[in-house]
């Protein structure tokens, strides 16, 4: 059984796009710079953005944060969008959710210049990569191709199952493993809420993206020898320990990792790539 | 076992259709208002097309057609479908396909306004049919949907199989099926050319969509007993008849029927239904 060490593969890449960006600075292009913004006081918000802000830090990319108050109005913020979109020296614009009940957060993504989404999340990114054009993949999907693809996980022609539907992960996971590319190519089976009996599916899945955000759902007697287990999930549950709590994912990890050939622990798995997915997207945004 | 009649079917959705503009100019509405360009003079495309002309007539809608020599330019083409998204009389636009080789295809599809784009193959389209947003959904996804709706068929917790992951058909359905509605919250796999046994699959299946476009795939040996069966494929083939050819589907019809509880027959099924989604849509886009 081998570990697919997102937190190793993560700090690789920055080390990569670092190493770009100081060859875009030579040669005297311009450094990618990420725009961020984010409306009201939301502590895990202004955490994730901090990330953010650190992680362009540590690549070298320009990063601005905009905050705002939670009593803006939804056309002030939708028109702060525009001057983004009209603004040549931002290539990528990211806007922190959730956003306060009384802004129509739909609205507001596809306000986003579908060119600078490097978040993904306008229709019009998902339809195009839905349809296998040049699109920017949203954080998670993204994250879980890389490590597919860094690990050389052969994936053409395998069945894989994918458990939940969710538009930011279960969804494009389905769409991105069964289209003609590399990783992809598999027969992909996609579990819900809805599904009789996901057993009868996963002991048939020679790679299983649970996905479905119940803690250490997938156990041991789910999985047949040698899979590829990849874990979405990270819940806190409570815990006999300093903190008071433990980070689990949506699979029994004592359970299935004897019986697979790679799996993502939780955490340190898929959590660490989501936020690379940002800085790849902005590098490209910026026409790299 | 029950045929699925896509003829029938199609006959009486254009009866409401055309009811509904009665009642429309009754209310002292305006005609649902179909524009459809054709470039040169492929014969088939002229066929298609005419076939959509008539079906506006039967239904009361007003169809303007822009015949094209297929010497004209990329951007003229380009030009002539901006000046139809700016006209407030035209509700929806199509460009009927394939287009001269000296054309980007990608190019006209991604020019036409989105709210005018009843083909539903612009990227935010698709994008917000696979995110569960209102969409205009493409002709025979649209025409599977509504047989099913039709007849009633119970789709939630069903494992459903496509076999075949075109943009056009297979992958639209796998998302359309997989999705929390009705039709739909099916356990969908999508199967391609690259899967190992596609029987496998399709033994489990109690929905399958058949749209790989290889004439007769389907065989009884591949199907249990009760399955509902939709035939995509159409392929004309030799015989010994007056016009020499004969139409079969991707089912082996003779096998399959005797086993099922629903089949859409070859021709009859779900041809005819994918010139309504285009009257359907286009009743959509002109706000009904």
């Amino acid at each position: 059984m081998i570990i697919l060490d997102g937190k190793a593969t993560a700090d690789k890449i920055k080390i990569e796009i670092a190493a770009k960006v100081d060859e875009i600075l030579l040669k005297g292009g311009k450094r990618p710079h990420l725009a961020a913004i984010l409306v009201g006081e939301d502590g895990a918000s202004q955490t994730y953005v901090g990330h953010k802000e650190k992680a362009c830090a540590q690549v070298g990319f320009t990063s601005t944060i905009l905050r705002f108050s939670d009593t803006i109005t939804e056309d002030f913020l939708i028109n702060e969008i525009a001057a983004i979109n009209a603004n040549p020296d931002i290539d990528g614009l990211i806007v922190q959710l959730p956003l306060p009940k009384h802004i129509n957060e739909q609205r507001v993504i596809e306000t986003i210049d579908p060119k600078k989404d490097v978040d993904g999340f306008h229709p019009e990114n998902v339809g195009r990569m839905v349809l296998g054009l040049p699109s920017f993949v949203s954080a998670t999907p993204w994250g879980i191709m890389e490590l597919l693809k860094r690990y050389s996980i052969e994936t053409s022609g395998k069945n894989c199952v994918v458990i939940g539907r969710s538009n930011i992960v279960g969804r494009p996971m389905a769409n991105l493993l069964s289209q003609k590319s590399k990783p992809g190519d598999c027969t992909v089976t996609i579990c819900h809420s809805r599904t009789k009996d996901i057993k009868e599916h996963t002991l048939n899945a020679d790679i299983i993206i649970a996905a479905l955000g119940i803690p250490e759902f997938l156990t041991g007697d789910m999985v047949k020898d040698g899979a590829v287990i990849i874990d979405v999930g990270i819940t806190r549950v409570k815990a006999d320990n300093k903190s008071g709590f433990r980070l689990v994912g949506d699979v029994l990890f004592r359970e299935v990792s004897p019986k697979c050939s790679y799996i993502t622990p939780v955490p340190g798995g898929v959590g660490p790539m989501t936020i690379i997915s940002l800085l790849n997207n902005t590098l490209k945004a910026a026409g790299y």
